[in-house]
């Protein structure tokens, strides 16, 4: 079988990550000497987020724009490096690993397919230790498509296979259940991060990744 | 008096840990899966740097373009990842801290004047434990010119001070010492990093940082 992995809450807390490399920026910049209440700054930044993008680069810039602040470069510096430091700390879900190797084992095909920039989205597998794990690695940027039936798709072509014999694996339920359903695969969503309170049509909904492999053998 | 320090290989190994940053990025590349000898790649990032500047930030995209690669995000994540931990592992020169507080503990103020780009600069002093340090920082980026007579005559002004109370302490002769000199200033050179072998015009030059507090005091 060919099994498809997403990234982002589904090999690692990337969710959890993300909010705690938030709050690490805003102390770092409060740490420095800028003199505003924590809530003030997360709830501004957050708009800023919401407004901007996840992929934004400029935020912690605007931030300070926003609150006219004096010296600029210092907190956006302080910010940028507690955040780096933070974001290059991930770690997958303990159970990924030992998941990943067993279904390899078995001798089950292993892949990654994400949407993101292709560089961001090698460097997390890289900090979290699975790069060489896969047989390939499937990008939106350099698939050209967004996660949708064009974007399985394409995969399928591109391995020569059939939708049938593939799974796909994720946490979000328009990117990677609703679609790649649509373009005839098997489906696995993961019950994590900040979409897991949104209903599952997949063939297996699974909240703990321990049972994973069990799942895996059952398709 | 107002002491003025230069951040590159003055308060840290900066050609140092460049250079073992830019090894440390090679060894990622070939470790998951570049098919290349060391030497060739170093001598072509050698070769890119010094065609497009330090600040670049794409030196390992066009060294995979160069080398024409096969998924190359691959590559350039691992290279980003391994240079950017290594970068932000930097650390003063040992005598540095100790140096820094015993000048502010006599009465005097501390000052940064450096070049390049202002985000970028604050990084170095806030991985360095430095930030908090110097009474300001003053940098080309937001002075609106490079290490030269108007640069410094620029940063006096602002301070409203006399020249002949001012001392800037560098690495390079070109950037530290011959335009500070011209505008006034006092100026001790230091024998550190790439550019230590050009011979000296300062008031004082020291090879070893444990004398600059000395030095300092009979000026």
């Amino acid at each position: 079988m060919k099994i498809f992995f997403d990234i982002d809450d589904t090999l690692f807390p990337s969710s959890e990550f993300s909010a705690l490399a938030r709050k690490n920026a805003l102390n770092a910049m409060i740490g420095i000497g800028l003199d505003f209440e924590y809530q003030k700054l997360n709830d501004l930044l957050l708009s800023l987020i919401k407004e901007k993008g996840s992929n934004y680069p400029k935020h912690f810039n605007d931030l300070c724009t926003a609150l006219d602040v004096d010296e600029p470069a210092k907190f956006v510096a302080a910010a940028v490096a507690a955040y780096h430091h933070t974001k290059s700390s991930i770690a997958p879900y303990p159970e990924i690993p030992r998941t990943l190797l067993r279904l390899k084992d078995d001798g089950h095909q292993i892949y990654v397919a994400t949407n993101g920039a292709s560089v961001k989205q090698w460097d997390k597998l890289i900090r979290l230790g699975l790069a060489l794990y896969f047989d390939k690695v499937f990008i939106s940027e350099e698939l050209g498509a967004s996660k949708s039936p064009e974007f399985y798709s394409k995969i399928l072509k591109s391995l020569g296979c059939e939708a049938s014999e593939c799974v796909m694996i994720g946490d979000r339920e328009d990117a990677d259940i609703v679609p790649a359903k649509e373009a005839g695969m098997k489906t696995v969503r993961i019950l994590k991060g900040k979409h897991s309170s949104i209903p599952s049509t997949a063939d297996f909904t699974i909240e703990e990744l321990g049972n994973l492999y069990q799942i895996v053998q059952r398709l």
